[in-house]
């Protein structure tokens, strides 16, 4: 809580575990309000009574710092605890308990007013399978080997620094996709067909391209003042491989100006690919 | 939407960008009906009045095939598109705008109503520094080099599989911090000090350990048959690295139960490091 002076009120995201929902929808929220500037603190693992009433002296030494009330945004579970929070003097958005009667009147169940079930561990099998596909990814990155690819989901293609790796990341860890990822280098893209090699993984191929501006700026960065940066090679391979993608009928996205969720979720969307974890 | 018998009613998560956050507070929200069995589906991209009708129909497909009215968790914000979904057959629980209107009221301005301000690209810097981070992590894994060290924000210590590297990957990507990680080899290990390398960088360090048999398990997986994955081996490794821990009083955690969610957010309580990325 250092700089009072430069935020217009305090944030707080309180959770029983990592806290990260309450942050996800608390940023969605802020984000409608962005005149204002938020000092956002995260409180996770609030799971006792003792560690509540901690909360509430955090909350409440911001209420008197800001002379306003903080905001508090919680998907706390456990009645006790909520309620100790209900008595600071933040102004609570309960984010889960909200929705949890409707629900329950909805589906004529009673919930489990259970904590921790997001985020959490969850089973072996389904950790085995997040640290499995994650090393699937960084281990068929690049087009080093292609002695995986009978395995793998979906494969992506295109130029270096098209942001490839960092989609077959994002895709292992948040969903458990086996996603292996081949660059396309000068060699595939003086042909116009599929590189041989790809033609039996053609229905697990999904391409990647970008702008020639945005590709030339990011390797300029890598290295500086070489052929591989260079406007007019980027223009070249970009080209090439967008005639590769129209002329073999594989789909493809720009990824210039969409976050790598945005990647993620469109080829999902493409493939039909269905997330495996809650990440 | 196939093989219906095996599922008791269909959830769809709808957004006008990726609908990463409403699945999210949808599973959340869940997980405390675990009884029930959902077909969930995501429709992302719901950003015109034509995809809100199709949406629409799809809902009410589900409604009829399940002859159960469908949950919506939706992260709408538009008022026309969000009226569309509103006149479905399911039942809709209205995420974000549930909460604008006491937002507005508690910070006496208006919402700007604007779509697609979570997972979208943001500013080119932001984006910059993610995928900075993603490379510093991939650069500066396994300890292949210590000469980055300096600009780590982070470093994380430990034997060999205990999480480091899915943890680092998860701080760049999601939180845009700068992680590396040092393995503990047996050299390491024989001293009950920390390697003369790391001394410089100790106000970096955090510890992860893990208990033997899920060493044990985690390297039979990758090497059968080793001593690396003998019983006897992981238990040294163990012990020896939590003694450095202790003794060296660098923060240490144990991964054996817990998700990288739950790892990445202990090590950021611990360390004081903020978030830099709303992923």
């Amino acid at each position: 809580m250092s700089e009072p002076q430069s935020y217009d009120r305090a944030v707080f995201f309180i959770s029983d575990r990592t806290g990260i929902t309450a942050e996800m929808m608390g940023h969605s929220l802020l984000t409608q309000f962005d005149a204002l500037d938020f000092e956002q603190i995260n409180l996770p693992f609030i799971d006792s009574e003792e560690k509540a009433q901690n909360a509430v002296i955090r909350i409440n030494q911001a209420a008197a710092l800001y002379h306003k009330k903080p905001l508090v945004f919680s998907t706390l579970i456990k009645p006790k605890v909520t309620h100790l929070i209900n008595q600071s003097q933040g102004i609570v958005f309960d984010l889960l308990n909200t929705f949890i009667h409707p629900l329950e009147e909805e589906l004529g169940i009673h919930s489990a007013y259970a904590v921790g079930r997001t985020h959490g561990m969850g089973s072996y099998a389904t950790y085995k399978m997040r640290i499995d596909a994650l090393n699937f990814s960084l281990n068929n990155d690049d087009g080093n080997t292609l002695r995986n690819f009978p395995e793998a989901d979906l494969i992506l293609i295109g130029v270096s620094r098209c942001g490839k790796t960092p989609t077959c990341l994002y895709l292992s860890l948040q969903y458990g996709i086996l996603a292996a990822n081949y660059p396309l280098i000068d060699e595939d893209l003086e042909r116009s067909t599929l590189p041989p090699e790809l033609e039996p993984y053609r229905h697990k191929l999904f391409g990647l391209t970008i702008a020639p501006e945005r590709l030339q700026q990011i390797r300029t960065e890598r290295r500086p003042d070489s052929q591989y940066a260079e406007y007019q090679q980027c223009q070249y391979e970009v080209n090439a491989a967008e005639k590769i993608f129209r002329a073999q009928q594989i789909p493809w996205l720009d990824t210039s100006a969409v976050s790598i969720e945005e990647i993620t979720v469109t080829i999902l969307q493409s493939s039909g690919l269905k997330r495996r974890l809650h990440g």
